[in-house]
């Protein structure tokens, strides 16, 4: 009935199906671009620093002034008025003078390094004693030097945070180019499923997948909107789904628990016009019965009714999806998607021939896997993030280096 | 002139003076929950599962009606009426007796475990040959299994992540208790600084460090409140840092280069009502010149004008503040403080006495120091995070493990 795919072949499916997609742009304050993908490459318009600069506060000197100074012989320096910050010299400076030259003052014309001023006396004579010598370019950054004009500075599809935004405010962006979100239709289906703020009475549980997907579908740099929970009908869950799809870029719908679900998720998919079923059950633990068809060019994804389930799959499938629908050219430099290197704290046994995801707890670079039953809330509350066991591993040794993915 | 500080003893003043500011509170939806710091404990106010639940699709059954089944000598049981997800069954199962049950729904009174559905076989004769045998709770997870009523899920002074979520929701938490941001009050001073929209002339430069600053303060979940570029002139910039201090609950004021200004923000901050100066000068590389200060009650921060120190110095000091201040109950479970181990690819002599912080770009867990003269703009944008380098260290060894701070 499945037509199972690995973990390899879903990623390559997804690569290929759906690599096309471009998102229109959007432009953005610098301040509200973190996390954003940008849409263009930023180049400087300018040399920077735009001008010769002294890294320290000292005296501008020409160097060769200062050669064989030292304590018992300091150079003897004639001193002509100061630089000050934000304004250019107008006098040019000759041999053997100096002047004073604030951090981040531009160096006179003439001048071609800074002595410290820690190693400067003055007497109050009008000269400066400098007891160090400086070779040409001591204590001085040179225009253009940091970025050239007309340098590539950050590059299409990097996702912006706190240090580009440094970047960009030095390069005189106050907006840039970022892809829109992609929009993520979230329905729910399950009849034993109630809206959270409700009371379960018997064997009902809360809608989490609606809540639990949207902060996830956030997370890596999407927008969702949520279809809430609808009932395990055909005709209604169809007519939810049609409407999804027209409004959204990507549809999710997971599914409740109860047995034939799945299936009315695949026929509600496959009645879709143009509908094309690519993945009909991945060979992983937990999660397997998960669909990834494309229908009018838009993914549609089912994903198990089980939160602990779909969580997995969420950070294992649709992070890589909806980053690559957004163009994000380092998959990996989400904050979403740290990973570290710790060791598993005990034998941990596993299926030979899928793929395993196992919540770990952290603790000092030692990860102890969570044995969840199907529990939910202590495995989620207590994990860091968690590992994934490769399909050809008959499990972990205690001991054993593993890559923890924080979530 | 500088009372100058270790890092640890500037860790110490920080931990001392500014423990006790606790925030207000609001409350927002779960949704808007993510990196936010949770004021109150969550308790469970119900056992989850609310019921006895199957953790598989199959057949509940008595366990010891199974025993001895095999392939060879399936166990024949009565088939009863199928339990419905959602709906709690209202007949109890008899010896030798079994019925369907879908995964998540409840078990039967009478019933002790499930059998998975692919040990059974259907002849629709009114029986089920179920060919593997169970034990008592096999399949199932009991009333209370995950979390029970009254229990302690989630602390007070957590980081909500999208895991938390989930975690509410099941719990039926649609709004939850979150701590107020603390305002942060962002001021820049210096002569040369002209704002970010506008072309540099002669040696002006952008001011940088508001933007970049505003969304350091955000990363770490404050809110920023920016009061532009004051001018090097003692009343001015009193009168703005005066305002700040009104309105805010922490003011950063980020000195221009030039000399004597830092005096400037010191004379500044000494003309406070009730201020102390806690810290003038941290022993550190780069961001010497570091104030800190209270003032009716509230931290007054001096930073280096140069962006790259203040970027530094934000992210060991600042982030440390206001995370405290937040009452963070683990300081790095923030998504801004991941650390990564790796192994530094080159040696780096360094200065005795003093800590030093270098940026490095990691490629494959090899760190490459970045050498950035007074640069900025490539340091920054080349930079994956940065590394530590003890004041008792004098340097590090090619090869050396090293912790990269993300940035």
């Amino acid at each position: 009935m499945f037509n199972v795919k690995t973990v390899e072949e879903t990623f390559e499916i997804i690569k290929e199906k759906f690599i096309c997609m471009s998102f229109e742009y959007e432009e953005v304050s610098i301040l509200d671009s973190i996390n954003r993908v940008l849409h263009e490459n930023v180049y400087s318009e300018e040399n920077i620093p735009s001008f010769n600069k002294s890294t320290v506060d000292g005296y501008a000197v020409k160097a060769k002034d200062t050669f064989g100074a030292s304590e018992s012989m300091p150079a003897q320096l004639k001193l002509v008025p100061e630089v000050k910050m934000g304004i250019t010299p107008e006098f040019v400076l000759n041999e053997m003078e100096s002047c004073y030259i604030p951090t981040g003052g531009e160096l006179p014309k003439g001048a071609d390094s800074v002595v410290m001023i820690e190693y400067s006396e003055d007497y109050r004579d009008g000269f400066i004693y400098l007891n160090k010598s400086v070779a040409p370019g001591n204590g001085v950054i040179y225009c253009g030097d940091d970025v050239k004009n007309g340098d590539l500075v950050i590059v299409e599809g990097t996702v912006i945070k706190e240090k580009h935004v440094a970047v960009l405010a030095s390069l005189g962006y106050e907006y840039i180019k970022v892809r829109k979100k992609p929009v993520v239709g979230i329905i729910s289906t399950g009849d034993e499923l109630i809206s959270i703020g409700e009371k379960p009475v018997g064997s009902q549980v809360r809608d989490i997948n609606s809540y639990a997907l949207s902060v996830l579908v956030k997370s890596c740099g999407g927008d969702f909107k949520s279809y809430g929970i609808v009932k395990d009908i055909f005709a209604e869950l169809q007519a939810v789904v049609d409407k999804a799809i027209l409004e959204c870029d990507i549809v999710i719908i997971s599914g409740g628990s109860s047995v034939g679900v799945k299936d009315q998720t695949l026929k509600v998919i496959e009645d879709i016009k143009e509908s094309e079923i690519l993945v009909h059950g991945i060979a992983v633990k937990p999660g397997k019965p998960t669909i990834l068809a494309k229908a009018t060019g838009k993914p549609v994804v089912g994903l198990p009714g089980h939160p602990g389930s779909a969580f997995f799959i969420f950070k294992v499938f649709m992070e890589r999806l909806i980053k690559q629908m957004l163009g994000q050219k380092d998959r990996d430099s989400n904050r979403n998607s740290i990973e570290v290197e710790c060791l598993i704290s005990q034998n941990y046994p596993s299926n030979h021939g899928r793929e395993e995801y196992v919540a770990v707890k952290i603790q000092e670079n030692i990860a102890t896997p969570l044995h969840g039953k199907s529990g939910l809330i202590r495995l989620l509350a207590d994990s860091s993030g968690f590992i994934r066991i490769g399909k050809n591993s008959e499990g972990l040794l205690k001991g054993e280096k593993v890559k923890v993915q924080i979530w």
